[in-house]
Formats: C-alpha cells, structure tokens, sequence
C-alpha cells in the first residue's frame, strides 16, 4: 500500500526486539517526518556502527583496540568482574562504586540455546588471571542460564588459586517481602546476615 | 560509558515515541549485531525516504506525483473518505470493501494542540470537491478531535450541496457489551437499527 521504500523501512522496524507492525510504522513516520540534515545525521550514526569493536582485552565495545575502562590506569586491573553482555557493565558503572576491571562474556552458557563453554569468551577469561589476580566476581543475573555459568566459572576457577566471589542474592532494596517469590525468599533468608554496628 | 557513536545511535532511538533507554539499548545491539550488508541495506532504506513525498491529489504517501490509488482507474473518483492520517488508508484498504479515493488531512484540528483548520489539508478537500462528487464519507476517529474536526467538515461542506455521511459509531465486532464504555452504548442505542432478512 505505502511506497515501496517505506514498506521496507517498515519490515526493518518490525525486526527490532519486541516490535511488531503498528509500532514499526509510528517509528517509520517518525523518521520520514525529519529534516533532510536529521537524516543524514541517522545514517553517519547508523555507518559509523562498522567502526565499533569488543575490547581487545575485556570484551566491552569499544572504538579503538582497548576500551575506555581498560585503558584507565585508575582501575585495579587485579580484580576482574565476570558479567554477562555489554549492558551488564555499564549497569555497574552507573552505580560508581566499582574500581576493578571486567570481563564480558558476550552471553551466558544455555542448553535450550545451544550455547556451550567455547561459544562464550570463557578461554579469553583463563587467560587474562595471573598470580596478580586478587579476585573473580562472578555478577550473572541469577536465571537458569546465569546460575549454570556460575557453576561452570566456579569449576574451571579452582585450579586458578584465585577467590572467586558471586553477587550476593537476595530482597531486593525497596521491595516488599510479601511481594517476593520463593526463591528469593529462600535465597535471603540462607544468606542472613548478623546485625552489625558499623 | 559506550563508545561515543554508539551512545549517540541509543539517542537516536530515544526519540522514537514511546522508546526509553532501556529499550533504545537492545534496539542499538541489535544493529549492531548486523552484518555490514545489512546495516548498507538499513542506510539505503534511510537514505531513500527522501524521495518519499505526499500524493499531489489526496495526500497519501507516494514516491511519484501522484499515488497508487489516484492512479488506479478502477476506483470511484467521485466518492471521497476523508481520514485523519496515511494509516488510516492503509487501515481501511485491508478490508479491501472500499472502492472510492481518499483525502488525507495529515490531522485534526484540536484546540488543546493548537491546530487549527488552515494547518491540515481542508482547503485541498474543498477544491477536489465538484459537481460529479457523489459522496464525502468523513473517517475520523471518534475522539474529541475528531468529532469537532467532523463537525467542521460538516458545517463547510454544507455549500458544496454533496452529501456528507460518517462512519457508524456503535458496539465493536466481537466486544462484550458490559465491557463497553458509556458514550458507546448511548451511540449504538441511538443509532440501533431494524433487524432487516437479508
């Protein structure tokens, strides 16, 4: 029904996560109703995507060889954060209260996936932890996926002679006890903490 | 955090209606995750919406002077559907039960907006309007908008000596009739009509 050029702009919309055909044609409006110098502008942005890489070193994006936390020589490069994807480490970062460095593992272990051990940068990891290496904080999200990469990390990390640490699971902060699932429940009250006065 | 023209490409999904950050990030790996073909496909697509214009005659969108639909001889020049937007063409083609033109107004006044009668394509409508004209049918949404913008058509296109007619208001198809909401019940006992044997 549309020109044929916006049909197909259309059909890419419809291919972003979780977008079906009523949004992909408000974004596709959106677009056409921008200024000729907004367009271009979305399409350098769009082309200077082929200039982004992963991190020679921890797997994060970057635009040069090193990305811009492995390069920091403020960071304590003898503590390495474990995570997931991307997203994962600037989750982190915004809570500003981290001063090692990461490694990301561009996705979890998953039999229903059929990701293994070797799909994921788990030999780049053994690689980087040396005798300097004062701690592995594994921080997966604690799904299925995330709990079996976890237990995979905490095998192949024995031998290493490093301490290995977990995200501690829990409530919440904010959250209502009556609100939580079993699990969690479960997990906070095993993991109870004594009452300190700091 | 991420390398600059990626944060800038997550900014730009930002200003798609509807989208936060969270969102406008898995939109933003996903391109990224596109092989170079791809994002060359993207870029064109973006690229070619500049040739994408409104139809000279209805309003449509169209990559030529005129659109497929004022091209298509089959259709009924003299019967004309007044909607709000190119989607509601679209929306009202699918039912493939309509055999007339259409005119696009590209909105509806609204007071609340600012929108007044000269800012859409009213003036556009009452010159296609001549003495072969059988019938205006006025498609618009049954908001506040569209209502008084209704009520305005109506009120001009009483000179015209055409007839005005509007869509049906009433119960949905399929719908439940304690779901439905006061102003459509009145509408659809107002227009209740004779049980005829078809």
């Amino acid at each position: 029904m549309y020109p044929e050029n916006f049909e197909k702009l259309i059909a890419l919309f419809e291919k972003l996560p979780g977008v079906g055909n009523k949004t992909a044609q408000r974004y596709a409006f959106t677009l056409l109703n921008k200024e000729k110098e907004e367009l271009a502008d979305v399409v350098e942005t769009i082309e200077g995507l082929q200039k982004i890489r992963r991190c020679r070193i921890c797997g994060f994006l970057s635009d040069e060889d090193e990305c811009i936390i492995c390069k920091d020589e403020g960071r304590n490069r003898n503590l390495i954060m474990v995570v997931a994807n991307p997203q994962d480490v600037t989750a982190i970062e915004r809570t500003a209260s981290y001063k090692g460095v990461y490694h990301v593992l561009g996705g979890l272990i998953s039999s229903s996936k059929g990701i293994y051990p070797e799909d994921i940068r788990i030999e780049e990891l053994l690689n980087r932890i040396n005798d300097n290496t004062e701690e592995v904080i594994v921080a997966l999200s604690p799904t299925m996926d995330g709990e079996m990469t976890a237990l995979y990390l905490d095998k192949i990390l024995k031998d290493k002679k490093v301490l290995v640490t977990r995200l501690a699971h829990g409530l919440p902060m904010g959250s209502s006890l009556d609100y939580a699932d079993d699990l969690t429940l479960i997990k906070a009250m095993d993991n109870r903490r004594k009452i300190e006065n700091e």
